[in-house]
């Protein structure tokens, strides 16, 4: 494995034999050390069923091996042939209006089928045994983006998957039954044949089934991807193999389960293009993939070097941009910066998606750009292997991601991904890193942080409230937005008055959620604004024994005299609770507030809006900061050592100019972040 | 039956055994004294096919009748469990995509459905027999909201079903052919079997097809409720039958012919949580369902005490809310006011729908408001029987809310149902009840009122026009809005020039229909603006022998300079025609002239906008008067008698409180109105 | 044939027998000289299955013959009655969700049923043995806009005949492989039985096949002409055969193709009810129906007296506007103006579309115009054979249509039909009259224009390369708008940098393509503004041999301080590309140079803003000036001739008042446009 990787997709069953030796030379000019190879290629390796050949990719991995790059070798199982879906219809995904899809695209498969698993069984070992030793290839990719088209199929397949499933979660039908609340309704299931994949019904869906189908979708994707591993394993022993992630708001899979799965987290991540200020959509999702990494370093498998395709107004990345991006998830803990894909087809539906090497060739700015990016990585790659550690968290879970937003709840403005991104986003912008960890993180893990974040954490377990509890009684700060504590795994209340499971850690009660027509706010005595929502909170637990203090009360609205703010010592901790929804302005002087409480402060104190600053640490005490300037004026950090892409000594102050990037080696003791 | 019924749906099935003696307790706190039991518990009375146990619902009724609790007794056909499904597959609803939708939600079978109807006796008479005479049994209660998902099923055995309707209807397939009007297009049938359900064809449909299909699915619902209701009534004597309607804009049931179908109007109602003024709504419903009742009392089965959960913004009801719309429903003739549901569901897709028994439990601000309701209708349980009724009515006619709101009509813009709300509206800001009267009632009906509103009579039978003109010329008052008069049962249109049927009423003619763009509006010389529509109107019927009187020109748009508000004195009467359509301040304009012409005033005049006063009177003379502020300023209104509420006499001048209510028995002779 | 045609569809199967002799006595009053008989008359002719019944078609037509009303005789395969979706259920069209869909509309069939070719050939061939030699008869009308709502079928049929349209282009499936550049996400072929319509897989399809899709479905719909045209023609002999088109925006159908088929263009136009210049889309069409037809007449076949039933708000036509309309299509070479239909249908899906005789008889204002533009149509019969020739063109090219607006393009706001529109609509403003030819027109054909746009030509063919490039080289004008000249006939990219195929003649490369976020513009260094697009260019070709004048650079923006607008000398002509998207005042003034450079200038200088004025010219010399005034005052016109509405001398200086035409046989030699 390179230190850090740099590279990408690459395809050549899209290009004829001569281009071949001409991407390897252009990748050696370019610095390239890795590609992803062959992630659709099975039509080209097995044209028919049983029939193989594996002549090109023979030349290829022969190839790129003269020429000193590196080979993630994909299964190509993300893209089954035609010839698949001739001999295995039954295999084919079934949409939620029970339409019988087909091939044509790509991911035209049911997760569940065992034609499909059968097949790619013979692929993956026919793949793991040709080239589990060869020299070249130094990590596996098992498929491509699971789940991105074909996370909910609705064949009778999976229906009997999910019922083996199901067995398993609720051991009897009494244990169904009590889970799904099937009294509600009439919905009561009297035998196991009776119980389908939710879906078709002329009403709104049980919840409690459609979490369990949430989690079992997940689990059955999973099931792929462990079933290729564990056949690689066998065949190509002390490579690493992984599966490429897109951690962020992709909402079909939990890959805080899938983290241990894999050798090595690895994420594709794309800018929103309406959004002016998309790199902070990028550090959340580099913040967590980090977290699904327990800390560890990940690698950034696929971004993109300017605009995509599919979208619908696919802006192109601004000149020093890509650099700027590369560089960000690398700040975060990826070893490495990789894209899709190296050379921009020429055809089919990805033609629009800009590479690395693009249609117009090596005078382009953009294979300009690619070539400095490669050599700007050469420069850095000592910072490979070592670790970013903030001191605030947000905690993130695929459960509750599900649960708040199924339909049915207060409001449909208060949304769980919307939420965490905006308070990432209001961290950020306070020139923090803000951790993104799973919700199941154990106590140890949370210890860590001198400030936790729970922003509309409506499911909420006995273990992470225990843990929690445990967290704040130590000393921890934690600040928890409204709509949470209120159900369990089976989206079922907890006892009592709101918040249920948080009420007696918050030391309040709510006695009403007061969700705000559109467009309306709710001010406060103390200047803030609320959106979407309000509360009428009780300062005080049921019986009264605690009171919380009340930092702020709504000055109108449906709750107008009530609580809005509250905080509460617990133990040596503090915890926080926010009885309305705010955003921009008021998000961050809600979390300004905390931070300041917690005795967080910015990474670079003074380097203004928009400037990003990212400490990695080593083990052996090395560090490096990280700042990227997204701003068009040039901006000022305070720190000493060297910076490495320009390799300059940096006295006290750097200056770096609009747009531009620096990574310096600190020689002092880096200031507190 | 009590004197104001005061309860709410019950599933105990819902809740183990040791919570129901709680809930009853809590009842006879609150002092209810009818729940509706059992709507949804199929699964729980018959857990697998003829495999009965009541052992529950017998203990349940038990504990009622002990805490001195009534009954209305739910057969549970709204939700067949899954057994039925897995064994009448073909009884499932068949949604306009032709998809066989399945059980997890609620009403998944197909109306028409003989397997349904075989196995919705067997459990209706069973718990007709089991319970028909049990004292505690008041009242039976089939279904629930019948058609709510599932009105319009397109499978096979509906298609037969139709067949079946329509041979009834038409005789024989040159009566279908033209009814139909099948020259248009090449529809001719050569034999019943061609004729299908109206649904998935390439371009648009049949509209006398999609008529008659109307027709045909609200028979087939009333024919399920029938069905039930005479099992029942062989077996438990004397007590009323009865299904909840959703009289307001829900579309799919022809419920003025229902009415007579029932032994007692009761009707579900939620209030429009994006709209500051859903009390208008309110009232639209309650007076349509004394206007489905012919005046008598009927009963609000369903509100909620505060939010519910299947809006988008699921508000609360802020403190004073839930009383003020509860005696709004007294006031405008319901004998009680019930609620989904008695203790909210801690499972299942309704758990955020507010109920009596909040989560929260006995310190909500909901359960004390519920108290309070329990004891102000205790306090005005004798207006129990009276009746209202209004000077103005509004007609109202199923048959023209469907075929005006097909589609391939002059503009989308011009809807049934939003005009008459926004009528009704106009005359409830005046201080005016208006009463909501099926199109079809009798010339006897008619002749009650001093004038009736028709906002967009599209569809015109030779009765209603023949019962107009006879309560014109009786000296009535009429308001025809525009695009009215123009077309059969059958949806063809009546021969000759604009308005057909109505020509000769309204003594003009309508040259074309000049509809707007949108977002544009028109101006009359009187200083109205118009919105939506204009039309080219000659002040004359088509031989000119009547001349009718030009109230209003348009002074600009595509009609100008021609009239805009005509009327014509006809016999003793006066009818009136507004060649555009108003809203808001216009409108009501238009309908203050007319009110104003009609003699009729508001029930408390000067007791300002949004206080609502309604008057109930007994046979015996007694009248009582309700006041509803839904102002944040109090209101004074002159009135004499008794206020029941807080039982102090009233001199000539009653203060009503911000948000407050009053019910004053009156002493003297009452006003007008 | 008439000389200018004057009627419109008559469906007299929708009306009793005595309905029909005052059809004729009212057609004569009007002037009606053609009618097309019979679209949707299947039902009424073959009530079942080879059961015919033509007397009362018998009756009809001799009776319009008596009456000396000319019959266009439709063969009723638009609609096939009920028995024939019982007959051949397999011949029913399957939507893109993959339901059988069926009768109760129309168009309910699969254009490549076997059994629907079947059972049209025996009844066109009935209809063409029994009136084929009938003197009323002068033209046949196959079946009634081909492809309106089935263009796209999805059943096994269609797959099957698509794989042999494909064998048939690309003999072999590895020819078909490569078209199709199955490489990409291993769609390659193993055997033909695999191949699919393109329509559901879970995520975007391949290009090639959606485009290969689209020119097959247009390639089948023609086959059901041709199969009918031939039945029709050996029965008929010297009767022109014809079907009519909906040239415009309707996307389905590549009509340059469909021209030469036709024995004369029919073209279908409705007004776009929103849009208060709509005249301008009717100009659009028109030209495009001339360009269609290669510069010979056409006919209208289809419009309307006055508002239509299928858009959202319909409109109603003020005065004067049908005879403005109906004189602008005759006016860009319709020879006639006809209806959808004579008489308004009392029932059906069209009730409320207007007609020639509406609902209200003679006493309306719409038969009153009819009966007028009959005796106009009489005056200017003259015209009839002239023909209209501008001289700046817009080239036209349904590949491009189906091509660009695909998906997966930079952006969504990029449309082609929009594209087209606007140029040509901005032309219009300028008094000038715009030619739309195919794109594939000859060098021949192009070089009589001193000036031809292009204004979104994604796809560009060698053979459209090199006809422009010889057209601009022999001295021609040429504008060229953004994202043009990218990709071949399989949406394959054109190797090297862009813009491809275009890059030679334009001079220019484009690095990349930079769409601009939704409501954000670009200001140029001259003034104008773009929106949607911007691209960094580089003027020069990538040898930089050529370098190209840069006329306009952008201000701001993503390619700001870049080139904008460029211009270059290429053999004695000029070609001008420009580099982002024009609307409004910055497309008029981009056209305005370009026109002026070209040297081309209004048909009637100073006529002012929304004054329509068009030559039509005989071969014999003569020719004619048609003015539209579409505005509100007085227009002014220089001319001379003589006004043939009015039958009075022009000399020198034409009055048209507001919303006034005039049709002038011009006296002097005329000036140039």
């Amino acid at each position: 494995m390179p230190r850090l990787a740099f590279g990408g997709d690459y395809n050549p069953d899209q290009w004829d034999r001569d281009v071949w030796r001409e991407d390897v030379r252009l990748m050696r000019r370019a610095g390239v050390n890795l590609v992803s190879l062959g992630i659709f290629s099975w039509s080209w390796i097995e044209p028919d069923q049983d029939r193989f050949d594996f002549s090109g990719l023979d030349e290829v991995i022969a190839l790129l091996h003269e020429g000193g790059v590196s080979v993630d070798l994909a299964t190509p199982s993300a893209s089954p042939p035609p010839w698949f879906s001739e001999a295995y219809p039954d295999a084919l995904f079934v949409d939620h209006l029970g339409r019988r899809l087909g091939h044509g695209s790509r991911q035209g498969f049911c997760p569940s089928s065992p034609a499909y698993r059968r097949r790619t069984a013979v692929v993956a070992a026919r793949l793991a045994r040709r080239y589990g030793e060869h020299p070249a290839v130094v990590m596996w990719h098992v498929g491509n983006e699971l789940g991105g088209y074909n996370a909910h199929c609705h064949c009778p397949t999976t229906a009997e998957a999910f019922r083996t499933w199901l067995r398993a979660r609720h051991g009897d039908l009494d244990g169904l039954n009590r889970a799904w609340g099937t009294a509600f309704w009439s919905q009561r299931y009297s035998a196991w044949s009776q119980v389908r994949v939710p879906g078709s019904a002329p009403g709104r869906l049980n919840p409690a089934q459609q979490l369990d189908h949430y989690r079992f979708a997940s689990d059955e994707l999973l099931a792929c991807y462990r079933w290729e591993r564990d056949i690689i394993r066998r065949r190509s022993p002390g490579r690493p193999v992984t599966t490429n992630f897109m951690a962020g708001t992709f909402k079909w899979v939990d890959y805080c389960r899938w983290g241990p799965e894999v050798d090595l987290v690895t994420n594709d991540h794309y800018l929103t293009a309406a959004d002016p200020e998309a790199h902070t959509g990028l550090a959340f999702s580099a913040d967590l993939s980090r977290g699904i990494a327990g800390g560890r370093p990940w690698l950034l498998m696929e971004h993109s070097t300017s605009a995509v395709q599919w979208q619908p107004r696919n802006t192109a990345k601004r000149p020093g941009e890509m650099l700027r991006n590369s560089l960000a998830h690398i700040a975060r803990g990826s070893d490495g910066a990789c894209f899709f894909q190296w050379r921009q087809s020429d055809s089919g539906v990805e033609k629009w998606h800009s590479a690395m090497l693009p249609h117009g060739g090596e005078s382009t700015r953009i294979w300009q750009e690619v070539v400095q990016l490669g050599a700007a990585l050469g420069r850095i790659g000592e910072v490979a292997g070592s670790t970013v550690a903030g001191e605030v968290a947000l905690l993130w879970d695929y459960e509750n991601y599900w649960a708040l937003e199924m339909g049915g709840r207060p409001s449909v403005d208060l949304g769980y991904a919307a939420e965490a991104e905006a308070w990432h986003r209001e961290v950020w912008r306070q020139g923090v890193v803000c951790d993104v960890v799973p919700a199941t993180a154990s106590t140890d893990v949370l210890s860590r942080y001198r400030l936790l974040l729970l922003p509309a954490h409506y499911l909420a377990t006995p273990e992470t409230v225990r843990a929690l509890t445990a967290y704040v009684h130590a000393g921890g700060h934690l600040v928890v937005g409204p709509f949470s504590g209120l159900v369990d795994r089976d989206d079922r209340l907890h006892p009592g008055p709101y918040p249920g499971a948080l009420r007696e850690l918050l030391g309040l009660t709510v006695d009403e959620f007061l969700p705000l027509r559109e467009n309306t706010t709710v001010t406060l005595d103390n200047g803030l604004t609320g959106r979407v929502w309000a509360e009428a909170v009780h300062p005080a637990d049921p019986v009264g024994a605690v009171r919380t203090a009340v930092d702020a009360r709504f000055a109108d609205g449906p709750a107008a005299g009530g609580p809005a703010l509250l905080s509460r010592r617990a133990g040596t901790g503090l915890v926080r609770y926010a009885a309305t929804r705010f955003e921009g302005a008021s998000l961050r002087a809600l979390l300004a507030g905390a931070l300041d409480g917690a005795g967080v402060g910015s990474t670079a104190p003074g380097a203004g809006d928009g400037v990003e600053v990212v400490r990695r640490r080593a083990q052996d005490g090395r560090s490096w900061l990280f700042v990227l300037n997204h701003t068009e004026d040039a901006a000022e950090v305070v720190c000493g050592g060297v910076e490495l892409l320009s390799d300059t000594a940096v006295a006290g102050r750097l200056t770096v100019g609009p747009g531009g990037v620096a990574v310096v080696r600190e020689s002092g003791p880096p200031d507190a972040g």
